[in-house]
């Protein structure tokens, strides 16, 4: 009888965490100051991470040490299984091999839990009394409440007020986890209220609300901030998903020709595919293919420009160098809200440039297209962001068929679209718009990138 | 470090399930017929069950081999999960030792496709084009949609009109795996097209659906009705829980002194219990207590009478000997919208009078206060109904805190409430009404169940 699931125990969960900086060809370059574009040391964010973490994002350790309290956290959802899409490939009657890591299972629902509860876990070692983040969606907000929680510090969450009035039930989790949430703009913070006093009425945007966190942190004693993508460290404790992968693959007697993740950040991809991608920089593995998949909403590493630019759109996140459609271009509003960030993981973007890793982007009806497939062949709905993932990977195995290759292709299924069920809606309905990318907007804002000085 | 769950691999998966009737002191009386009132014999169930689960409603054999197809669709999500719930054991303080076996993690995101998959199995084997059901909120016609796409078989959901309207993310679900669904009363039945001659705008009851999709089913060739709970077939199917949950307990070294489900129709609980009931029926484990909870909204086995009723209240369904609150009877509107069914299987009926189980009733806010604290400590957050045991569960921990016992306790944690988040939020609002039960609406309704002739 086919197997369909590749599952380790407890005690086969990894112990370190994989450090990709440790074999790159050269480490992306260092952040910048938001306000003299100067370079920044490690000092300058204590106001604002845990300084352990800190720590872990300069560090060069090829391996990081997983703390027992994280392990015993990461245990609650931990080890995920792997699976061999056998009823898709049979579907799609494709040669190819089709492998996903299935994150869907931790408590929020996605991989975001694997990062909150490290920095729920140092911030509690700091003596911190609790976290700020902001959330659109929700997504981000749920993994912080969920861990904050379990490691009894406090949550401060602001939701884009928008999200906060139209998506209730991301919201309503967070407050079951004991968050506390409260739309962004808010009146507990300078930019809140500066935003307020000009609209009463404004719907908030992810920008304030990072503004109104950070703000909330460094103004509060006992709170630092929670960042759920694009930051090394984040990328860091996500590898635990492709060291486990590793090993499944191990089980299963394979080993993959191309990796695929989705990004909007870029974790979860890099989550799943640095481990591999280990084997290809260090020479064992020098033909994988490790593929990236953003949205064209937000085409930051297929049309953007590489180069510094602001975090965050309100400027007051530290310059990174990373591939970037510009800090105030404002997407187009697709379902896959978590890719709708302006720029990329800087690591990620350096493995893009070192000619490491691959890029592309896809508009939403292809990719909701791609997702019901997998949906009637492998039962699970995924969130309309991993369905970007999905669609490369039937890209991939519609090739294979095409060639008669018989290629291995491995994804992270980096979530469910349980709160997300309105894109199939839609797409179902043909009521799914595919917005074409507004070219003079992305190049008004690239003229807006900061000016470094020599 | 600690161990949180026991997992075991597909390998381990029972290839039979498990048939109580072998052992019970005596099974359950014979359905009869619902205009006739004289009992029903095997063939009356033919137009509308599958024959091979007639066959398997009066079987008496011991353990019934699962067909390799229908074990092969199982590991799609199975051999599910059992946890040790020590986050939780901490927070209570109880010195109880707290088990649970976790079905959220099927696609559909409950216990209910373990069933809809053998259905559909049998009814491809027989040759049928499809299957009809009626679905309340959405789960089981979800379980359906989703297990009859695996097959390729077609699927026809009549929805409640009221929650077709109010609930569209479980339509969405259903309607993305392939099944059509249409809101009850429709115009493709007569049954439904008498309500709406006299109601153009009749919310609906799945009294109402159950009538159109059995109506559906007999008068469309190639089309039969599957039924998601009550029935003995039913109950055999989910006792893959139990079968596997024996196997995980031997893991971690312990037998539970207690094992406790929500029951609606009784098949969750049933699932997980009989398994074990069995060590107790055949003298090994005489102290085992076996708990099925249920809603005070309609509390079949601790307000209502043990005698013949309609199935339905259409008078359409068999009569089943039951604890039954009267078919006439309307529960409250609680959230755990599975749990307002009349009646109750009638095995379990049948062992509550042979004093091989136990029973008991929870309100609404008692039930969702547990949940939180279940999700603040263990992080999931389950159904409505399944927050019924989670309470029971709740209730033996804190007796064992007062006696400083350490008994053992597992509960079947049946189902995640991802689409149900509206009950918690209104328990954190403390807006969550505890209805008074209707006494003389139960009495009324114990006036009209069927006279049976002597």
């Amino acid at each position: 009888m086919t197997q369909y699931k590749y599952l380790l125990q407890e005690k086969d969960m990894p112990t370190h965490w994989y450090n990709i900086l440790a074999d790159m060809k050269a480490p992306p370059p260092p952040y910048r100051h938001p306000g003299t574009l100067e370079l920044l040391g490690p000092d300058d964010l204590k106001p604002v991470f845990p300084e352990a973490l800190i720590a872990q994002e300069v560090s060069t350790e090829r391996f990081i040490e997983i703390p027992d309290e994280v392990q015993d956290a990461l245990k609650m959802w931990r080890p995920s299984p792997l699976y061999r899409a056998s009823r898709w490939e049979k579907a799609l009657d494709t040669p190819a091999k089709i492998y996903y890591k299935w994150e869907g299972v931790s408590p929020p629902g996605s991989h975001k839990p694997n990062t909150a509860v490290a920095q729920c876990y140092y911030a509690k070692q700091e003596g911190l009394e609790g976290f700020s983040t902001e959330t659109g969606a929700g997504q981000w907000g749920s993994a912080l409440s969920f861990a904050t929680r379990l490691f009894g510090l406090k949550c401060k969450v602001f939701m884009v007020a928008v999200s906060f009035q139209q998506k209730p039930y991301r919201r309503i989790a967070m407050e079951t986890w004991g968050g506390e949430v409260v739309p962004s703009p808010s009146s507990e913070t300078n930019a809140g209220r500066a935003i307020l006093a000009a609209d009463p009425e404004s719907p908030g945007s992810l920008g304030i609300a990072i503004s109104e966190a950070v703000e909330y942190a460094v103004t509060h004693d006992g709170y630092k901030y929670s960042i759920g993508s694009v930051i090394g460290f984040v990328l860091l404790h996500q590898t635990v998903i492709g060291l486990e992968a590793m090993k499944q693959m191990e089980m299963a007697g394979d080993y993959p020709d191309i990796v695929i993740g989705c990004a909007g950040g870029g974790s979860n991809a890099a989550g799943l595919i640095y481990p591999f991608l280990k084997d290809k920089l260090t020479g064992d593995r020098q033909d994988l293919r490790a593929v990236f998949v953003e949205s064209t909403a937000s085409p930051s590493m297929t049309r953007g420009i590489y180069a510094y630019d602001w975090g965050d759109t309100a400027k007051m996140a530290p310059l990174i160098k990373m591939h970037t459609v510009g800090h105030t271009f404002i997407p187009a509003p697709v379902h896959a809200g978590g890719l709708r960030y302006h720029g990329m993981a800087p690591s990620i973007c350096a493995l893009l440039e070192q000619g490491e890793a691959e890029a592309r982007a896809y508009h939403q009806n292809a990719v909701l297209g791609a997702a019901v497939s997998f949906a009637q062949a492998e039962g699970l709905i995924v969130a309309p962001e991993t369905a970007h993932a999905v669609r490369a990977v039937y890209d991939e195995a519609m090739a294979c068929k095409e060639s008669g290759e018989s290629k291995v292709i491995l994804f992270n299924n980096s979530g469910h679209g349980h709160f997300d069920l309105g894109a199939y809606d839609a797409y179902h309905r043909q009521d799914l718009p595919d917005y074409e990318l507004d070219e003079a907007a992305i190049q008004k804002a690239l003229t807006e990138l900061p000016k470094i000085p020599a």
